[in-house]
């Protein structure tokens, strides 16, 4: 099948994806005079008084805002606000279809990132979650900052810790399997955008000490000037290149370009673990990296093992963010969520991560969060 | 039953009136990979590069953004943002329910009309129409304008022309009745807010000569200082009071406040015809209008004969607009959907409008509309 020209089709057909239901009968003068006039008075009234109640009394508290303003989208770059609707909405439908999350897509044309911040949090009362999703760094670190520190509400941008919280569950699995640890290990991690700075920071977080990040203009070194983003991972070395870094690594995460790691490389690396996560063309192909030796190969595709899916996290996270009443999403609760992730199954070498079509795993994620509250 | 408390207990109950549902099956890999990755890159970059494709090919093409500041909440008054939301959100299950539309409920804590443009012209872009709800006069006339100029797609006060159109069908209908003439009757108008204003120019617009529009100091006069939209209805009458311009009146309409009129203003009339629509408490009670004479008389009630509705018109419109891609609500659309809801049934004096409950009124509604479009 040509997804492409299905995806067209069906989009067409069914103009979208979504659509709204009702959760009450409106069919009598009484059903009319419960959901709207005269008795909704009383909610407007309530809820004035007590602005907590549009969580417990109205759809606010189902609703999650999927936003973004199209400058990173999938693998398609700046593509605008109007281009990346059809990716929110499809976001939308996986939230509902897997968390019963009923999240909204929202497009913004606006690319300065305060304006993009004044607009979001003026949107903010509408929803009990934001999930950002396709905004380009270094504009998505500022961007999540500011509404973490001004919303009362959880904010969560998705490709930085959807693939962070997944990357770490199959990283634990795969170490397990090797019999590795994590403190010990060499990890190279190319890519330094969205995914690749939330993954760095996370793996951190859990004790990665041998962190060697690259961008595309080579390996993050103390000597160079970048990002303070990316200056917190830059290392004192004299190695440049990936070619370079890749010497005796034991783990290489590629969140950046198509085929640029080679078989030569692998056969560098110590038991290699290679998690070519480029979509829809890896870092390195499966059968090369095979060929070159690696023990572990996940990808970001869903036609090979070991696919590093963000809808692994996002539908159960919010689902039991909502539940629970919780508004601050913490590396803790993150760490926690790869944990749940990583245990959920006996792993091998072909399975070290769930399938997101799992409809338990979800559950499990749910559960995760809301038990994470109570500790 | 006390709606008021059933109100409270449903939403509480079921956490508001909407929820989302999917139009697309999303079980295994090959729908994963036609309703999202990787088949979604290709309706983005088709609505990247065509954004009308926004309307044929996402959600996008099916929502009407019901949009408050909360500023003019029912007869609530000025409750804020939050306050206004579950009559958002009431108005959006009313756009299911009876037109099909997915209409999503927005407030904004915006109550500088200039701001709260901007605010809504960057959301814009999600929605296939607008419809403007509990913005205070005159806000609400500068803000609908200023979308009206700034927006592709159509803008609706509903305060506003809701009221105006159901008051012009069930008026059409009366004068029908009592054989008279709209451009010879002496029309009393009580209240100069939004629905006032609208109302005025709408029967303007139908050939209405003498109107008589009343704000809460007394007659609309050229002597007196209001704002322009107030001006274009100002007389020059020695009168002030509504006991004096009732005189000699064939109609009184009232958007006002309640008990304003006595059975001896109704008593100096001519065949009076009541609109007595303030709610929950009328201008004056349907049995004291009786007293006085009234011929025929509709309220805002639903518990009472001729409720004017405005139920009656924005599903069908909206419906009709997004089906006919129409973008500008004019006002000879307006008349000829208070003709189409005048000519619906035979009226008797009993039955002057429709029930907004009766099924295929609202499909009338909708034809009207996409019909107006091919003339």
């Amino acid at each position: 099948m040509n997804y492409n020209e299905e995806s067209l089709r069906l989009h067409e057909e069914k103009q979208g994806k979504i659509t709204l239901a009702l959760t009450v009968p409106i069919h009598t003068k009484q059903d009319l005079s419960i959901a709207y006039t005269p008795g909704i008075a009383a909610v407007s009234k309530h809820v004035a008084q007590h602005p907590e109640a549009l969580r417990t009394h109205t759809f606010v508290g189902r609703s999650v805002g999927v936003i973004s303003n199209g400058t990173a989208v999938l693998g398609l770059g700046n593509i605008g606000a109007a281009g990346a609707y059809p990716v929110m909405e499809g976001k939308a439908a996986l939230f509902k279809r897997f968390g019963n999350v009923d999240a909204l897509p929202v497009v913004l044309e606006e690319t300065d990132p305060e304006k993009l911040v004044e607009l979001i949090e003026a949107l903010a009362i509408n929803y009990s979650g934001i999930n950002l999703e396709d905004i380009r760094a270094p504009d998505c670190f500022y961007i999540e900052e500011e509404l973490k520190k001004k919303l009362s509400i959880p904010v969560f941008h998705d490709d930085q810790h959807g693939t962070a919280v997944v990357v770490s569950a199959a990283l634990k699995n795969s170490l397990r399997l090797l019999g590795k640890q994590l403190s010990e290990i060499k990890i190279v991690l190319s890519g330094a955008g969205s995914a690749g700075i939330a993954i760095a920071k996370l793996l951190r977080a859990q004790g990665a000490k041998k962190l060697y990040v690259l961008d595309s203009k080579g390996l993050i070194t103390q000597k160079r000037e970048v990002n303070t983003y990316k200056k917190a991972f830059a290392v004192d070395e004299p190695a440049q290149t990936l070619q370079e870094v890749i010497v005796g690594a034991d783990v290489f995460i590629g969140v950046s370009q198509p085929h640029i790691l080679r078989k030569e490389d692998v056969e560098k690396m110590k038991e290699p673990i290679i998690f070519a996560l480029s979509n829809p063309v890896a870092e390195i192909e499966p059968e090369e990296a095979r060929a070159g030796g690696a023990k572990i190969i996940a990808t970001g595709r869903s036609d090979h093992p070991n696919q590093i899916n963000n809808l692994l996290v996002f539908p159960g996270l919010f689902r039991g963010l909502l539940d629970a009443n919780i508004t601050d999403i913490s590396q803790e609760l993150l760490i926690e969520i790869a944990d749940a992730l990583a245990n959920y199954q006996e792993a091998n070498a072909e399975a070290i991560i769930p399938s997101a079509l799992d409809e338990k795993v979800h559950e499990v994620v749910a559960q995760t969060v809301r038990e994470y509250q109570s500790k």
